[in-house]
C-alpha cells in the first residue's frame, strides 16, 4: 500500500470532527481537499474507509486504517520534537484518544495528567467495562485506565493499584434507617443510591449482608461526582470510594468498618514505542501511585 | 385486551433489571413465574414484547406495552397513597425514569429532588440532546429536563429558566496564554477544553472571536463536573455555568464579561393525571426558580 501522510490525517480529522467541513477547518484547508484525500486513501487500501453519514461512520476497513493514521500521528509528532522542528506546523499538538473509568476520571486521573496538558491533547473517553476493549481493538482510543486486567490482543497491561469501596450515608441517613446498624432488616428497605445498571457494588454487598431477596428502594444516578453528591444530600447510602469522600462528602459515615470492595485498576495500551505515549503512562503510573491503595 | 396488572409488573422488573433472575428477585417470585407472565403478556398482546438476550432487549411493541406498564405502576401507587392503603405492598416505592442534562444533573436538580428521595425513586438517565425526544417516546422515561423545548408527542413542555455559561480559566492560566486578553491570536493557540464531540459551546464563542479556522489544542471531558474540574486544574479554559463557578472552581476568572452564552431549559413529561408525578414536577420547577435565570 502506497499512503500519504496528508490522506491519513485527513481520515483523522474527519473522525474526530465528525463531518469533512469540520476536517477543513482543523486542517485549514477546503472541504473539497478533504474529499479528494479520503478517496485517494480508499483507492490506496482498496477498501470502503467511512459512510458519509451526519457524523461520518468508520467501516471495520476504516477503523485499520484510523488506528494505523493515529499512530502515524503520534510518532511523527515525536521524530518532530525530538529534531526540534515540527515538520506539522508549529501548533501541532498530537492528541491522545483514552478510556478511563468514571470513578478514577472524577478523582486521581486528570491531577496526573495536567502537567503534560500543554504538549498532549487529552481525548478522555468515558470506560464501560464492557466496551473498553471493542475501543482498543477498534483504534479509538491508545490506551485505558479499566477494571479490566486481560490485555487486549496487541496491548500490554501494568495493575496501577487498588481503589476501595465503602458503604456510606450521611450521619442523619444512619440514624434514620440505620439505627441499629445496617441490619438485614435495614437494609431490606433503606433507599440506596446506584450508578447505573451495570453497577453492582452496591446490590453485592447488599445481598451478602440482607440475603438474595433485598430489594430496597433505588436511586440510580450516572455520572460519578453526582452519584456521590446525591449520597451526600441523603437521597440513601452508596459504595464511595475511599478517594471521593472529601469536601462536602468528607461528613459521610460509613455504615459498617469491616466492609469494603476493593476494585484494581490497570492501565492497557498498545504495544507502540512512542516517547509522548510513554511520558502518559509515566504521569499516570505517578498518580495511581500517590492515590491508589498498592497492590498486594 | 385482556391485561393483567402482576404481568405488566413482571416486564417491568424485567426490564429495569435486565434478566428474569434480576426481576424474580425484585418481585420476590421464582424466575419461571416471570417466565410465565411474559409469555401470557405476549399472548394477550398477540406481539413479542422481549429479546431474551441478556440483558433482554424490548421490541417495539415491547415499548408500547412497558410504557403503560409504567404509567399503571404509577397510577397505581398514587391511588393506594391515596386510599391510605397499598396493595402492592408496603415497600412499594414507584420508580420515576427521568433524562436530565449533565450539567443540571450536577448542579440544581438533585437537591431539588432529595426532599422527595423517600417516596419516589429516581431513575436517573443522561440527557442526550438528541436521544432524550426518543427516550420519551419509547417509555424509557417519564420527563426530561432538556434544552429542547419542543414537546414530543403525548407530552407537555414547560419551561424552567436559563443557564448562563461563560469563558473562564484559572487565574494563571489567563495569564500565561492570554497576557493581552483573549485575543483572536492568543484563543487560536490556547488550549480549550470541550465535554464531548456534541458539545459545540466552546467553538461558537472561540468562531466569533478568533474567525472560523481557530482550531486549538483541545481536550475532550466527557462528565460534568470533571469537565469543570479539568478547567479548574489549567488543562485550558472552557464555557463553565455560573452555577458551576463554586468550591474549588470559585476562584476561576472570566475571560471577556461581554461574552456569554444562556441555555435555556425545558420540562417534558407525559400527559398523565398522577399525583406523583404533579409533585416531583412541582419539587423540579421550584428548585428551577431558585437557581435559574428567569427566562425573558
Amino acid at each position: 500500500m502506497d499512503l500519504d501522510l496528508a490522506q491519513l490525517r485527513a481520515l483523522d480529522a474527519t473522525v474526530r470532527g465528525g463531518t469533512l467541513e469540520a476536517a477543513a477547518r482543523a486542517l485549514r484547508v477546503t472541504p473539497s481537499a478533504i474529499s479528494q484525500r479520503l478517496r485517494a486513501l480508499e483507492v490506496a487500501t482498496g477498501r470502503i474507509l467511512l459512510v458519509r453519514s451526519k457524523p461520518v461512520q468508520l467501516t471495520g476497513s476504516g477503523q485499520a486504517v484510523l488506528r494505523l493514521a493515529r499512530q502515524v500521528d503520534l510518532l511523527t509528532a515525536d521524530v518532530a520534537r525530538e529534531l526540534g522542528g515540527d515538520p506539522a506546523g508549529p501548533e501541532h499538538v498530537p492528541i491522545l484518544p483514552i478510556a478511563v473509568n468514571a470513578d478514577s476520571m472524577a478523582t486521581w486521573v486528570l491531577p496526573a495528567l495536567a502537567p503534560l496538558a500543554g504538549e498532549v491533547g487529552f481525548d478522555l473517553h468515558r470506560e464501560d467495562q464492557e466496551h473498553t476493549s471493542a475501543l482498543l481493538r477498534a483504534g479509538t482510543v491508545m490506551a485505558a485506565v479499566t477494571a479490566d486486567a486481560d490485555p487486549v490482543p496487541g496491548c500490554t497491561s501494568t495493575p496501577l493499584g487498588g481503589m476501595r469501596y465503602r458503604p456510606m450515608a450521611t450521619p442523619a441517613f444512619a440514624r434514620r434507617w440505620f439505627p441499629a446498624g445496617p441490619t438485614p432488616e435495614a437494609l431490606a428497605h433503606a433507599p440506596v443510591v446506584v450508578f447505573d445498571r451495570k453497577d453492582d457494588l452496591q446490590h453485592r454487598w447488599l445481598q451478602a449482608h440482607a440475603g438474595r431477596d433485598a430489594a430496597p428502594p433505588a436511586h440510580f444516578v450516572p455520572a460519578s461526582a453526582d452519584f456521590v453528591a446525591a449520597v451526600t444530600l441523603g437521597l440513601g447510602w452508596g459504595m464511595v470510594p475511599d478517594l471521593q469522600a472529601r469536601g462536602d462528602a468528607a461528613h459521610l459515615v460509613v455504615l459498617d468498618p469491616a466492609a469494603s470492595v476493593d476494585v484494581v485498576l490497570h492501565w492497557q495500551q498498545w504495544r507502540l514505542r512512542s516517547a509522548t505515549l510513554d511520558r502518559v503512562r509515566e504521569a499516570v503510573l505517578a498518580g495511581a501511585g500517590r492515590e491508589l491503595d498498592p497492590v498486594a
